[in-house]
């Protein structure tokens, strides 16, 4: 079944301790779009600038992304640039110009309208209800968030979270989104917000998800899959967004969301962010075979599963 | 099989979110032997001072350790303090007074000689080394030491990994004693300096073992066992060494060390770190059964299972 993804097309600048690539192809939407293409059809509302390229657009409709929610507008598009000298983990932003993402007012094609799966980039709170609130056939929303909103539009995402069935953070915003300093009575204390899961991503440890208690089937109330120690972490921008597109991608792609498919779907979140993080921008994810998709899979398995 | 372990007795006192503990009984061999003291035959040598009551001795023999190896020296029993305010995963420490630590010369009773299985807990790499020549019957060794001999004694270090078969450090001592940033190749460097397999600790994160290419059988170059996401961790002061108890006491306690014993003692091993971690000092440790043991290692499964 399709999803309909909202996030942000950007140029990124990045230097990591293995390099450092100018302008690009990045943002959460086409990250998610793209590791979610290997396993469903994704529609893509975002905003462009005159410097997208019909080559840029390329990359994302010779992985069968629907480009037809991205507006192209006046003016460039979104840049960021930013390092990851310290630490694999964080980035440290050198700059941010929103350029037309700063007035990016999402508005979803009639085609995309009967969409089931949502997936929310890290965009405005008010933005991602607005988009939420607009498809009537939605069956399952998926949202991401971070400091920026939580510190500095908490009442707008409360609002937000209420349409949000899985919430996906890392353990930083977690913690700071529930005023907690345990993770997992940080958890407890989301799940009251709204969300029936709650994935937690942990960079290179993997990702835990939790849930409300019949959320989803029966079950324990939680559930962890592992990130591979990868050698060489080329460039981690992406990372989280790939995951999501992996996740989400893979639950889309099954005919229910109990939860067997739901582990299963955070596997395959790990495994789409670690290819990410294997070439700088999309490289990796431009030109990946279900093989090799479930191939790594399979890996993740071995990782973690006992005889 | 007996394990043979030397570590501290010690007396800690301990503030934590969740409170204050003053003077209760720790130390990585007492942590350590608790631990491993579910699954197998443990002999303690560990040095104590005056203050070490008959009750304090109690608590290690009704888990019927072996304290024949524990030397009464005049003075006062190795005292440490510190705090875990600002992170459950780095103590602060307020204060070290060694006494009858600082001149520790291991013995090593007759009737320990035939020990086959051997825990080097963190204490001078000398002193580490010189237990390890001593025994001539030992099948396998683990060890674990910590920053303050990474830099301090690098070269007595380097020969104590030589006689060590599988070293259990966290993810920071991984790093500064490969002088490596990423964890996976820091691992590959850890692996050439002598031990067969690198157990890296990662806190509430869980822990990832690392194998030389055919150590311990065929399999692949690495596995992972999760930590249980507790809502309270009331005092983390043991851990890593109730890790290790729980590690080495499953592999002794098996007739062979193939790849799927030690994953299986991986879980173990985050087990008896989740049960030490849920009271002030070794009190959990103390009156486990193996019922609960499994049970919790039962959930260790389903939190990372697939089906």
């Amino acid at each position: 079944m399709a999803i309909l993804a909202v996030g942000s097309v950007a140029f990124d600048t990045v230097t990591t301790p293995s390099g450092h690539a100018e302008n690009v192809l990045g943002g959460s939407g086409t990250y998610f779009s793209l590791a979610a293409s290997y396993f469903t059809e994704v529609r893509l509302v975002a905003v462009v600038g005159e410097d997208f390229t019909p080559e840029h657009e390329q990359v994302l409709t010779k992985r069968k992304v629907d480009t037809r929610g991205l507006e192209h507008e006046k003016g460039k598009t979104f840049r960021w640039g930013g390092q990851y000298l310290d630490s694999l983990n964080d980035a440290k932003t050198d700059f941010t110009e929103l350029n037309v993402f700063e007035s990016f007012q999402p508005r979803i094609p009639a085609e995309y309208k009967d969409s089931e799966f949502l997936f929310l980039g890290n965009i405005h709170p008010l933005l991602q209800s607005a988009v939420r609130l607009e498809l009537s056939e939605v069956k399952l929303t998926g949202g991401d968030t971070m400091n920026f909103w939580i510190q500095g539009a908490p009442q707008e995402l409360r609002e937000t979270l209420k349409l949000v069935n899985i919430l996906m953070i890392n353990d930083g915003e977690a913690k700071m989104l529930a005023k907690e300093s345990s993770l997992p009575r940080a958890a407890r204390k989301v799940l009251t917000m709204g969300p029936k899961a709650l994935v937690i991503k942990h960079g290179e440890y993997g990702a835990t998800i939790f849930f409300r208690d019949t959320a989803y089937g029966a079950g324990g109330h939680a559930f962890r899959a592992p990130a591979l120690p990868l050698e060489e972490v080329k460039d981690p921008t992406g990372a989280g967004d790939s995951f999501a597109g992996g996740f989400m991608g893979y639950i889309a792609s099954q005919g229910n969301m109990n939860r067997e498919v739901i582990k299963r779907a955070l596997f395959y979140g790990g495994v789409m962010g670690s290819f990410a993080v294997e070439t700088f921008g999309t490289e990796r994810l431009q030109n990946l075979t279900r093989d090799e998709i479930d191939a790594r899979f399979q890996l993740f398995r071995e990782l973690t599963h006992l005889e």
